[in-house]
């Protein structure tokens, strides 16, 4: 087992990773505050691994219960989170009982947002189970929902007690997630650790394969890289906005597409590459980087050219992105592989000439 | 006008209390990221006072627009707060617009706790128009909205940037209204202030008849003292519990009766009585200390006996309470006038008792 600890003063935490954590609860009964907690699941990732981890907490004697939410970012809305309060109401869960997240990344933002603001703030632990999940949005205290109008444009910061990221979840997890993760994993060499974009250069094909070390030491480096990003800046004023390269483009193609089309990996894969074809045509990349770069995504299995949403579309889905500031578009750009920027003035026809050139 | 420093670190934020401040700007502005407002208000305050802000705000360059919320606790709930999440969105409003809150609590508490979710959190300011919000709501960073199971059930803790409470608006208050916060201005005497409780039974028929100075003096005082209490703990712990009194009992009240068949106030002043009730039970008030409170809730206007829903059922509701812990009802008692503690062990027969011997 590995573990990382985020800096972030009084609510520090612990990130376990490793095979089996699911059955070790004296990894967990640290971060309770009373032997009270209630799971939420969805029901793709409930009949797999909540009786492993139910079982394992009341053998510690704690009382369990749980809620089972729809599977997919679909549902990743207001009607479903008051699922988990009706639950937590029903349940009589007080302030004090532990919200564990048990699934992915739309299990963790939905779980982390109703313990955020559950009587305003109730403990947390994050049990990720996708790739994704355990590099990216475990890591950080980003919790929310969706809007019609935007993705993730109602939430909180609320950082967990603990993150426990089993990679045994990730043997029953299918192909097409497990690139999506793979996309934030590369998405990490690109911002800042170009050591770790050659790593993956040389070792994508263990990682696809899900050799247990190839995983771990990933998802270790992947953590490290995040969270040093957050300790540094945990309420996204500065570096942290470099975490969302192909994000405000990827956004754009997941809400043209409609929620749950794209996986979120695959939009930021496309994403990532306007975002390079963008940095090029400002003098920074090379055609070879860029090419470089789509090459990793494509052994992947992801997408490297955005649907053809129309450009305009494009600009419309972007313009309400949380990263715009007094109506300007801030993106975060490549100065090289390894060194991410974030960028106010790209020319408004750059910016549409590298959708355009990156659109099928 | 007269100002009050909340020392919350780099959270720190003022008060202003006095007449006519809604049309001076040079107080707004300060607290505006960029020169970019929403208002939010309901269909009872906004008719009064809502052009008379944006006036001030449009008058030095600050583009605004608004939303009308319906009035009253009735509406304290997703539905509504959807509505101010739609105007957001639809005026394409960005994390660094600030959202002001003109009118009551209820007002408050929505536009707070969208301010704090809306992409994680954008620029608040609290601009109350009732008594209860002057010295209640507008202090201390509580922002929620109910649940069918319970009220403040979900929110967060969300410090505004400035705080503005023009006295004027009080004139139009009704005679009721302003009853209802008198009674959270007596309870600040009785929790830790016995000096200002003596003021309020020499001064309250001054307060209830809109005496400007003697308004601004009482505003400042309980805010004074609410501000005290925050600073020294910001998440409820411990002290800030205190500021509960009567609200354990009062929220049952308010819950049996249904969301906004009682004033807040009105809920509150009954459960003081109760928690008085209990306290002599316990030894610490004398029969003389409980007549004494209830003669001052008397005269201002406000019932000092709950209603009748049957002990069982005010034990039910109050078992919902946020103040349980590990399955144990803590409530806020009086030591003496002017001295709260927080305790959590009064016999369940005892406090049974004080329900019965305080409705009718």
């Amino acid at each position: 087992m590995r573990t990382l600890n985020v800096a972030l003063g009084d609510r520090a935490y612990p990130i376990h990773i490793g095979p089996g954590l699911l059955a070790r609860p004296e990894l967990l009964l640290p971060a309770l505050k009373t032997p009270r907690a209630i799971i939420v699941t969805n029901d793709r990732v409930g009949p797999l691994y909540l009786e492993r981890l139910r079982a394992t907490l009341e053998g510690a004697g704690v009382s369990v219960s749980a809620v089972e939410l729809p599977d997919g970012e679909a549902h990743k809305n207001w009607q479903t989170l008051n699922l988990i309060f009706d639950a937590l109401l029903e349940g009589r869960c007080e302030r004090s009982t532990t919200l564990i997240a048990l699934g992915g990344g739309v299990v963790g933002d939905m779980g982390g947002f109703a313990a955020a603001t559950y009587q305003r703030g109730m403990p947390f632990i994050q049990v990720p189970t996708t790739l994704l999940a355990q590099v990216d949005s475990s890591v950080g205290g980003k919790t929310a929902i969706n809007h019609p109008l935007g993705k993730n444009m109602i939430g909180a910061f609320y950082q967990p007690r603990l993150v426990l990221a089993d990679t045994v979840t990730l043997d029953t997890l299918d192909a097409r997630e497990l690139a999506a993760g793979a996309a934030e994993v590369i998405k990490y060499g690109l911002i800042r650790d170009p050591e770790f974009f050659v790593w993956l250069e040389d070792n994508l094909d263990r990682l696809l394969a899900r050799e247990p070390e190839a995983l771990a030491f990933a998802i270790e480096r992947s953590c490290r890289n995040k969270a040093e990003v957050v300790a540094a800046d945990e309420t996204e004023q500065g570096e942290r906005a470099l975490l969302n390269l192909g994000h405000t483009f990827g956004h754009a193609i997941e809400t043209g597409m409609g929620y749950g089309e794209w996986l979120h990996g695959e939009a930021v894969a496309a994403g990532t590459m306007m975002a390079a074809e963008l940095s090029r045509r400002l003098g920074w990349l090379t055609q070879q980087d860029v090419d470089r770069i789509g090459r990793l995504f494509e052994r992947a299995g992801l997408p490297v050219w955005g649907p053809a949403l129309g450009v305009e579309r494009y600009l419309e889905l972007m313009s309400h992105d949380k990263k715009v500031e007094a109506g300007r578009l801030r993106l975060v750009l490549l100065k090289s592989i390894g060194r991410a920027v974030l960028h106010g003035d790209a020319p408004a026809e750059a910016v549409a000439a590298a959708i355009v050139a990156r659109c099928r």
